[in-house]
């Protein structure tokens, strides 16, 4: 089976860290392939980056030309995953979704924990929107941006162990999840730290993937995800600088 | 004061109509400037198309070279808004949120008769982002798609009369929204033959957007919508084809 | 267009207060008058006193003889808009329901600064019937009765300014609304002290009656706002002292 | 004990039917006392004849000169048992909540069948605002008025009997609450045909406000349903035509 | 009448606590009847606990071979009400409930004063499907287990108007419910030391089922709580060590 | 990885129907051990014959002398599963939510097909309590019996089809789940009939099952699902008949 991940900045070495962790989870024959787009920001920290990800990253994987049997996309409260859904007929899981949705399975409240504060509203309308939010306890910004995160991970490790000892403390949660790609890798350390289960979304979007290709489920075609109609799609693909 | 009213689709016949209704309705002293993406689908019906105008909204915005007062995003349901808040100090109006809260003033409940089915959920989910939702009875979808309508206007308010008719009756609606910035200027019709206010998105959003710019009030930059941070953004802006 | 603007206190000197406010944002050729109630409290601060004014208001505006073209209740979260959309056939619209739909299209969330803490789960009743309830944030009481308001507004301004940075800090809030007729024009200055967008009831309605009027919309009669029915109601009209 | 049990209406035969309904279920030792407004509709059906009776209540209520344990609001979805209770040191009951807190005892989900469509938004507005919504089915209305309940009560049965048996089909509700003060004492008939528990508002108040007084609970004072503040109000208390 | 009250400890000095409150506010008449289940935890403090409990408290009712009225559940925030629902034709009325909706009548937002944090998620649950959290402001934990309240009854005032007053000042609640079966009797001590009207859900229960019973009413059978089918089980009933 | 799966019906024909669908999805390497509880009833249909499944499944669970890695419980809308996780340090998965939380990526929104019609509250309950319920579009039960469903599949399937077309039709559902353990093995004829995706909870359950042990992760013991406290438990372990 191969699975595309793909990064939501245009900074390779995220893509790679990525797409190791995805590796390091994925099952034997599970082929994981990092994508970064062709443009948008180095690092996505708001709208107008988020919305120029989701087209990106749509672009990028449009233009991948193997085949392949599920799609993740791998940024925290990113806009685009329902474009994705509507243009391909494999799985998509975004890992906001997929980290939430495994960590309501251990424990009665979540929280996440991001980069910076400006994200916050962002993930929050996502969890809303894909229905799992009713568990959320809080969303909280560890304050660093997600290239300081790459650039420095034991101040990143320090720094989100603060806010996920307040989620615990102050918002009732009882798990962790990692709200940031970058973060990435980081699980093991910030759970023996603050003693609740840290879920990192790339690694629970590796299995959730593999399960659905292995059920044999793909996005209904119904209503929402339907295949977009056939149309005038002025400059599309864009195929950026290719 | 100029305020510019951006279409979402590439067909420029529906910029045109969208244009010259915002004029019909704008006070003295207004100047309505239409624009149309340069890139994009020519007629907008689902998450792909709608992220692709998000971007392509964006872009167009930017190119325009001309000192402006406020933006309205004449797409109904459709994503983006949050990007303009971002990169503009102007205020920006979507349609879906102006004609549902302008409908919340004239009745206890509304409904939004829009075009086909699948852009239903796309309408809710927005309109539970922007908090508008609560008093929302039902979207329901004419079956037109968003090219017929500019084809056949008395075909379209046949269709989207049924659709109000029922609302009222079956929903317990009040008040009818036009779904479709390219409904613009069938509302009175509509209210004739229904017998409730109908509210045109365009319309609303021109008086809430000079509202607005006279009460000297525009986007909150402390957190959700603050300024994009400065960092490299490959590719863009996009200026596509210019 | 003339619009009357019905203060709910029958202290007169907040009656001008208001309808100066009013005139200093009205579109020209728009006529605000300012209508005080024949009986009630001096200044509105519970229920008891917001039920008296309801009815105070609806006996006002009735008994003025001159054509009009909208009415605004001029009360933060108080009772009685309903019964005004029964009774009239003009567009009716609430300083509460103004500001807060006003403080939508600036900011993710939005906190109301208002008087006493006694009334503040009034306007979360009233935000919450309107619909207009998910976007806020928080209802912070400044501590301060409506008349020590208008006895000295500059610790009006201080007390209001404390409770707004609160908000911005602790709740998240974007935008600031001034939870108070009698905190009519005071906006400019917390606005400038806080750094946030503050939105005036008073002055975010006018401009919302002036849109309704000129969008040739009003209450729909189809169902909650019908017009009552002919009966017997004892006591009525009660023009009070007249 | 004495319970006062007010009427919204003015028309006195209804206040007698109350009563007598109301002892039919009181306590041994437990005297009613049904009180009229002196103003108002004869029969409440919609906002404006609601707040007037909401007054005309609180004026009735306090010109009462014995001595009193509770006092109950007989009127189905209508304003004014917050002023009450903040007028007021003994416990208020409004039946609306009387009628759906004691049906949420006998079954997962109860509809209330209430007299014209006009008056469906506001009961459920009243149950949402009291916390009481969350398990209610629906609000149907019978489509005959109020008068029209007194006047011919077999004609009532019948229109109520078809409603909740479609609100246990259709809505799956499994008890019905009887949404109007004049239709105390057809319960009986209504479990016979309907086959379900059915709950008499007025009934159902008695016994709550029994309990309070017998449990020696009262209204807190501490925020929302404090005493009014000593201030002038002109025109109170009403004491109309006395 | 005589009313059954099922203690979900098998500590039998909480059952005699349990009952002598029961007894205190009964009516002349009621005859109250403490039942110990035959299984099942000394104090019930979590899920695991409260489902043995749920079970041993149904089996022991069943057991019980006199006629009674009523069925009162004497845990706070325990599993187990519906079953009982379903298995007898008398009312059941569970204490969280009780507590609850009679807190509602008495102020606008209530919190709950419990045990250990650890039941806090399950009180709150069994109030969300109950319908009547809406007006919760929190729940909040003593710190001290059930035991302890029992062995200590000044130290659990102690600790419980702790948490009552720090409930009332931050969470802004106006009534106070004990939070669990043993706490029943301490309602005077604190409402004297807070200020607030405190709740005892035994208290409240009983004068609910009382009340249920004088009305006529009991479960609704068709749908959620008809009589379980006819069907094997085996090892029911348990009738443990008899 | 050794994974238990408990039915919670004692008929042992539906244990193995269950492991048998479970070891057709489950990943190599993966052991798949049915169990059968003790006692209850043959066919859980309601909230007793639940609560009574609750403790046999502990108890069967706790019985289980060999090492395992995970716990299913494989009832549809059942209690329990709270119980389980405080009880073990092995993840539990509840099918329920198992189908619930995989039909959100496969849809906008999904439908329950289920048994009885008085098992649709308890399942609407349970994924309240879950926080899966926000994009359910429906619960609708066929009509069968669980052992009717047992008994003839292929009546079973023309009974399922038809509630899951009319869940796409009338309550817009984009997917559909399967919502009985019984159901097992039925998915692939429904989605061939009906043309959306079809979750069985059983295959659902064992790869999110999988998933958490092969990503290290288990309940988290800081709050709700904490190890019951050492005490005084009669008549535990129950081990019914051993």
């Amino acid at each position: 089976m191969r699975i595309l991940i793909a990064n939501v900045n245009t900074t390779t070495a995220i893509t790679e860290a990525i797409a190791e962790q995805a590796r390091s989870v994925a099952a034997p024959g599970t082929e994981i392939v990092g994508l970064t787009p062709w443009f948008g920001a180095e690092s996505v920290e708001g709208n107008f980056e988020s919305y120029l990800a989701a087209i990106a990253v749509m672009d990028r994987v449009l233009a991948y030309d193997q085949p392949y049997d599920a799609v993740i996309q791998a940024g925290y409260g990113e806009h685009g995953r329902e474009g994705l859904q509507e243009l391909l007929d494999v799985p998509v899981v975004d890992i906001t979704d997929a980290a939430a949705s495994t960590a309501m399975y251990l424990g009665h409240a979540y929280s996440v924990v991001t980069t910076l504060d400006r994200t916050v509203p962002l993930i929050e309308d996502r969890l809303k929107l894909s229905g799992l939010y009713d568990r959320c306890a809080s969303v909280r910004a560890s304050g660093l941006a997600v290239l300081e995160l790459e650039a420095d991970p034991q101040r990143a490790v320090q720094a989100i162990v603060e806010q996920a000892e307040r989620a615990v403390r102050e918002d009732k949660a009882e798990v962790i999840c990692l709200g940031c790609g970058g973060m990435a890798g980081l699980d093991e350390q910030i759970r023996r730290r603050t003693g609740v289960p840290v879920v990192d979304g790339v690694s629970a979007a590796v299995t959730i993937a593999e399960s659905l290709v292995r059920l044999g489920l793909s996005t209904s075609k119904v209503r929402t995800y339907a295949t977009p109609r056939t149309k005038q799609v002025l400059g599309w693909p864009m195929r950026f600088g290719r």
